[in-house]
């Protein structure tokens, strides 16, 4: 006797067979128990099966909940003024070095209470979750220093205790320079107390599953990435990498070589840091709400990684200046539109492969027996219509560990 | 008495004051009184009057209900398989020339039940009712024969009727030409049956308050369109012109010399055409949705219209095919982002402008004594948010003539 039996559903449980790249059961049924999938398949084959609950969705589409594998969602302020400054032509280099873009977020962080960062963060939150995310990866990166860095990752945790949506945690103590840090010994020291400082308490907190930086021009040099990679790995935790957003600085190849479970944005990724991401399993975050709102031109190469083998993740990167987007929904139109995924990718890029970005594909991101049984139910005709419509509506339904919410 | 004073809140009546555009009124009221606008003002000013309910709005933003004047959403099926194929390298001309396009919607339609097209049109008028549209302009033009068409307007009017929202049906039969009219004598029988049969039939049935065209080379000649308006005139219906979309066919020019409410996209307009339609006082209506989908990369002549004086309107343009998009809140973000307008254009292009767009200046699209009740209430700290968040979720709370829906 199982707790819920869903039936009358197509499910697509991102299952790969031969053929049949999402594993797509049409009129399927799903058994659910103590919070985790216990059976997926044909609705004929459940049919024995008994269940407390059965719900019947009348002919809807069921995928794996999404996960939203890439976001800064905790932050005091907004950047609207910035939108103006990038339409009179202002680049993102530019607000930046005026003393706007992270830094202004930065300010407006510290200045708020964990209460106003908590609320803010939550209205967000429930955004993304009306449209089916039901894992949300939250990186710190608005404190730098270690007080402001672990308040940040402490407000992600508060929020994950409150909302049924399973929140994962990322230090990107390495986002931005302070601005008493930019340059010299004090620019050294930052890096430095990062590597031995926040790293391990962080760690010992258990505040955080990865560690991530931003390797560009305008935020950290690899051999600044490298020392605070290679304090992650002392202190047991994985990594990950804002790389080759704005310029190629070999930063897919770095990641690659600290096996890196994501390397992410990849505009200008060349083709041998797509050949090392493949090799080291390193998964390839595409963010297309970056590249619309910041109007740029150069696409990340999605060819060289098909053919590298490297698998694709696509994630809203929801921030207060280069991608205040909150609507998973429309990453995926926004994945095939601007950046020529097939609606199959994107539905890939925000289940199995986003879950992979996370260290998590053992326990989320598929619909099959022993995952969480964390659900979207669908009212669409045609699965691809999740990557066709423009901002449609989330699901009809979503099931975290089997429960309504 | 009243029956409902609306308190703590700040509006955006859109009535244009010296240095204050928008007509904004921090700390506001709204007395509504059967289904209208009774007064509106500062909370203090309001503070003797009394209603049947008070409204607390907790510091909310009000603005009119959004208008989205120009719509396609009466279809059949959809349009998937194109986004493949335009991803594949294939313009919107290869497409309409391949018989996808319009022509396959057109199919699609007429093999579908009144009943299957009211429920599909419903749900994608729900998502836009959710994001805060209040009215909404319905253009046949998939039907492309008198009883067809007639039917997609009686659609619209019966979904009117069911809805709190309001419907504005608008005769496109000069959408495309039917697959087996596109030349020669057919050709010029089917503008004909346009002008001596549709527009009399449609006006006798008040199924449509204006009369639309779509001038381009893979569509209507500037000569068939008109005919179409001159029919239009000597029906009492005014005309609305889809114009320079794809090149400049100087409809623009056209549409004033008929003075049309709108001429919709005008990517290609030039400065003659936009001197036009303000002498004429002509609505641009600009499309974001379709310039995204389509991946098109000129854009409207946004400064042009701001210099000729030019009212700017934007809207869904909601259709299966190059503009599938269900979110009005991303339209006003589209047109900051894509086309570089400032916040408070796209709240004017979704509100007043739009308004004027279909006629109904004097009914809707501000907040004001003796409009209708519509209303939006937003959960925003600051206005430009409308513009800034992308796909940000819809207002808190909806009126329709003074009623929650
Ligand atoms: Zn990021
Ligand atoms: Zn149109």
């Amino acid at each position: 006797m199982w707790d819920r039996l869903i039936t009358d559903c197509h499910v697509a449980t991102m299952v790969a067979q031969p053929g049949n790249p999402l594993g797509i059961f049409p009129n399927a049924a799903i058994g659910i128990d103590g919070g985790r999938i216990v059976r997926v398949g044909k609705r004929t084959e459940l049919a024995g099966f008994r269940a407390r609950e059965v719900v019947a969705c009348g002919g809807a589409w069921i995928t794996p909940g999404l996960v939203d594998c890439h976001t800064h969602l905790v932050f005091g302020g907004t950047r609207a003024n910035e939108h103006a400054m990038r339409r009179a032509g202002a680049t993102y280099e530019d607000i930046a070095k005026a003393g706007g873009g992270i830094a202004s977020t930065v300010g407006a962080t510290r200045a708020a209470s964990a209460d106003q960062l908590r609320e803010s963060a939550r209205r967000r939150l429930h955004a993304l979750m009306e449209g089916g995310v039901t894992t949300v990866e939250i990186k710190s990166g608005y404190g730098l220093d270690t007080a402001a860095e672990m308040r940040l990752l402490n407000v992600a945790k508060a929020i994950g205790r409150e909302e049924p949506v399973r929140i994962v945690g990322t230090l990107l103590a390495a986002h931005a320079l302070p601005a008493e840090a930019k340059e010299g010994a004090a620019r050294d020291a930052y890096v430095k107390m990062i590597a031995e400082e926040m790293i391990p308490a962080v760690a010992r907190a258990g505040l955080a599953t990865s560690v991530d930086a931003f390797c560009e021009t305008i935020a950290f040099t690899a051999q600044e990435v490298e020392k605070v990679f290679t304090a992650a790995r002392a202190n047991g935790l994985p990594v990950r990498l804002h790389a080759e957003q704005l310029s190629n600085q070999k930063g897919a190849e770095l990641a690659a070589r600290y096996k890196a479970l994501s390397a992410d944005h990849l505009e200008h990724l060349g083709s041998a840091g797509a050949r090392a991401m493949a090799a080291a399993g390193t998964v390839a975050v595409l963010l297309p709400g970056a590249f619309y709102a910041l109007n740029e031109k150069k696409k990340p190469p999605v060819d060289m990684l098909r053919d590298a083998g490297v698998p694709i993740a696509i994630a809203t990167d929801c921030n207060p200046g280069t991608s205040p987007l909150l609507n998973p929904q429309l990453v995926m139109n926004m994945a095939c539109t601007l950046f020529g995924l097939t609606p199959e990718e994107a539905i890939a890029g925000m289940t199995i492969n986003a879950a992979r970005a996370l260290g998590l594909a053992h326990e989320i991101g598929s619909i099959e027996a022993g995952k969480a049984a964390d659900l979207c139910v669908w009212q669409i005709d045609e699965l691809s219509e999740l990557g066709y419509w423009i901002g449609m509506p989330g699901p009809a339904r979503r099931m975290f560990a089997g429960q309504d919410a």
